[in-house]
């Protein structure tokens, strides 16, 4: 049994960690952090873990954690990642960093983005961008995952085959996103309390959401080219999932069967990745509490416009299940452990 | 006091007819019809419409209506009104559509889009499509209102001082839509199920969606050439309310802050929009229950493209506020007459 | 035009009160408070209040809001409005309070349940409790009303006419209400966060709701003897409404018929009660928006057991409604002014 | 492998059956059948049953489906469950009964509130009601079981402790549940559609529901004497879980610790019942999509009055997980197997 330590484990993405690592024979979590429930029994914060009866949240303390595990999620907020993560890095622990700390491979982007210089840029280097459809040859040799961001999830799967296939023009790439509430963290801000979100609806962030850079760095890294891309995200009331639009004029002549073909083989050998027959489209509830991602096509033949949708669980395929299947792909399981899940339906 | 009749009044477009009419100092309701509730008293099926204790539903027995009523509201599916609507005008009364069959102006268009002929050609060229935004003068003189359909409202709104001020290049337009499960009707139907649309989100219709058509001729006739857009509807959890994002690429160079004024400058004087302040963007939950369409605007600089999110209530600016604004403007009304409402929040 | 002010205007309830008399043509709100928001616009913080375009909240400066109106309401935290209620009285004001604060007739149970001591005894002894169905003609000459909690309005409601008919056995008297999220204010709280309150419910505060000595209160005057209830109050994943079912043993040969024939005729000339036919029953969402209060009742035969539903909405009729309906019994308005809203449905 | 087939398989307890079935490793589902799906892959109709990739519903056929499996689930409607249980018992197979057909023992209780004659009164001597904490030692030697009603499971659970210490006195009973939407079924009916049921609460059948001999007849077995009750079930706007508020009067002089205590004692060893601790009460969503049963307890001493609050998924523990655990007993599998879910959360 390999021993795993949760550093963050009181947000959303770290409990659902927790949920997830429940199912797997392959780990032990043997530390869970907290600053603010530090001495408090996790099933006390959370009455539906009680799997963890004798798990104590307790503060960061990295050098006690350190003998505690050989691999360690970190799911802290962006900045407070950066040292932790250099901190296990350097120990020879296996890291897989949840935050944007170590997502954007130029430092200068990520200063512009969020304010903050990057005080661990050899570090940087190392990291390996954790979307597994993408880097799982890289992945397999890592030691440091930088965890993909739920939105750029979403929206780099739905484009890949796109972009790959040479099917997308890139001149004009448009991604109308749709997020459950819990994308936005477990907090008491009057931004998320019931009644504000409740049968509420809107955009924000508009063309400034630090998921862009994101985005756009792994979208040109795949064309060759600087990309730039119009992303808009919104607040759905809904606990989970994220649904993405894209729009992309299409490059070459092509029926939408014939795009349909070309994703179901771009992604014919991958677990966690449903494409839907042509003219059928996802809906969030289908992958509810999974790591699946499901993707639906369009060709606007009037408008020569390629309509993709794709949908997610930004808990599981956004964060906590894509950082376990980076685990297993790191670490030899079979990838599907613990994430075979079925979507709880209704 | 006018006498008013509601054709079709157990759907939500009517009962909300029935709800926005009971504020009206200038009309009475004098008859409604339901063909499943005929005999029934309205406040048995509806109790919270107790204001209406007295009003029975009858059938639509067109020659026993006509005595009842000047102004006639029809809410009734597309097809099924095509002959009343014709009945009712040509008897001289004052008819108000809410269905799909008097939009649009092309019968060949109709017919392809809704696989019905039209067999009322010269009723159909007296029809005022009913958008006071754009065509108060003609509202005023008319006898019959082609009543616009929800998702038009909301991106014809958005679109037209950009197209008027010709701030947008229509080249490309991509309307990403997002409406309450009200707009689908009240229906027995498993697609509208609690336990389905709950917690879940989807897109339908792509591409493919009969307001499509409309759009494009309403946008057609602003710009005077032909216009094809990009419209994807989506089914969001929620009663009420259509958020509408849409991208169209910058015809010239402008700040945001001199977009978000030509916005205020085109509708200065109408009591129904509210253009926010640049970076602002809407939520349906400020206008839930009311007829304003909200209106944020932002210019993505990198893409040099134009992001308009507008935000009404399917049920009132969508249908059947905006049916009893074309009525005020018809009858001389003061314009807000009833529709003086404040959303209800939370 | 009467001038109206309301301390503590940036909660629920005072949004819900400017909502309100927006549309109320005797009174203008000329201040409104909010410590937090002070200096800021009411339609800043609130864009569906742009009716209120010219009102800037304000702190609370009792001195200079004296002069500004006749009438105030406080919307303040209980505790806080003890003073400011006693200060705007003692002053000749008109006062509508409708904190917790002034409820209470016996200062023991006052400390008891909120742990704080009263310190405005004899302005204590002048509050008349502001349930019109019990106290009109005592509201009618009262220049302070303390406006009655949310539960106890749609508990008391509910008992009232089976308590005076005798109709109920008041020795058990078991009251489950289940309320929407706006109960709890409008606060940056965990436990109000959409995802936490979301697809849940759950009992709160079981057997010691500062609501119940409230209750208790009023029943015991209403029996002339001291009556103890079990009150347990749920947390409903909606933003509005309260729906109470009450269990009480019959006292007396009846039928059900004859229980609702006695409800009908207590609450006949009440025009914000409505008494449903035997065997139908409230929902939340039929009074919602509203000052209604409905009440639907069913006589358990084998049990012998009397079980009373009401429904009402916890800002209007548990809340701003009521204080407006206070307001226009105390200044002589009709008691419906501004207070005939038909219910949003859906 | 033991092979497994699913009679009523289309609608929500048929499809969390083959949700939970998923990841059982001692059964295969070898057949599942839908009158109206019939020909259609599971996985076309519920796309998140994407595992089930081969299965494809079929008719009732019984002779057909006789071959097929060693155990039965029937999901079938009431009525239409008598026969086919029946036939799969007489042919010696293990058969599951979802539906009520089974559970009152008196035929003259089923036909009173069925409105429907027993025709197959043998094999209904032979049925065992399916609450493991009551019955396990007979469910294990049981080859048809009369899985219990989602209501009464909650209800029965949450009294049986009570019950059988002679805590409570059960001369009153009132027992108040509220349920999400999946408890009336997956179907197309007015009642069930979204916008009906979103924002709105109401209570329904009061004192007349179907699920009341039910508890009648278990509770009155458990104390050797009739018992009757007042049961209210709610309609609540979440896709799963029941809670359920019971009220009954203290028998004996007790301590709310001390009956906390009791209750420990009596579910020491059940693996899907968690006791909380005093003054803790459950929330639906802590036990969303698992077969846990939470109960809280509190002791109203001013009325003497112990309040039980329950809380189960309806779709798991008040159907299909029940079934499974009952299956896992008969046919000697570890009870918790592809029962070990981590609820849901947020």
């Amino acid at each position: 049994m390999n021993k795993v330590c949760i550093c963050g484990g009181s947000g959303y993405t770290g409990v659902e960690l927790l949920r997830i690592l429940s199912h797997h024979p392959g780990v032990v979590v043997t530390g869970v952090t907290s600053e603010k429930s530090a001495g408090k029994k996790v099933s006390d914060i959370f009455p539906h873990l009680a799997y963890y009866r004798d798990l104590i949240y307790e503060p960061l303390d990295r050098e006690k954690l350190l003998d505690k595990a050989e691999i360690f999620f970190l799911a802290l907020p962006h900045g407070a990642s950066q040292e932790a993560v250099h901190f296990f890095y350097s120990k020879n622990r296996k890291v897989i960093d949840l935050s944007a700390d170590y997502r954007l491979s130029d430092p200068a982007v990520y200063e512009k983005w969020y304010n903050l210089p990057h005080a661990f840029l050899s570090t940087l280097k190392k990291a390996v961008y954790g979307l597994p459809e993408l880097y799982r040859s890289r992945i397999r040799k890592a030691n440091l995952i930088a965890n993909p961001g739920c939105y750029p999830t979403g929206a780099i799967l739905g484009l890949l085959p796109a972009l790959k296939g040479k099917i997308a023009d890139v001149s004009s790439v448009i991604i109308d996103s749709k997020s459950g509430t819990s994308g936005a963290g477990r907090k008491a801000d009057i931004t998320v309390a019931y009644c504000e979100v409740n049968e509420g609806f809107k955009a924000y962030a508009v063309g400034t959401h630090r998921h862009t850079p994101e985005i756009e760095q792994e979208l040109s890294l795949l064309c060759g080219r600087d990309i730039n891309v119009n992303f808009t995200p919104h607040l759905l009331p809904v606990d989970r999932g994220i649904l993405t639009t894209i729009y992309v004029p299409l490059a070459k002549k092509l029926t939408g069967e014939q795009i349909v073909k070309a994703y179901y083989q771009a992604y014919k050998n991958e677990p966690f990745v449903r494409v839907l027959d042509y003219g059928k489209y996802p809906n969030i509830k289908n992958v509810r509490g999974t790591n699946f991602c499901e993707i639906g096509l369009k060709l606007n033949e009037h408008t020569q416009t390629l309509i993709i949708v794709t949908a997610i669980d930004n808990l599981v395929k956004g964060a906590s299940g894509q950082a376990v299947h980076n685990m297993n792909i790191m670490m030899g399981f079979a990838e599907t452990t613990a994430l075979d899940m079925v979507a709880l339906y209704p």
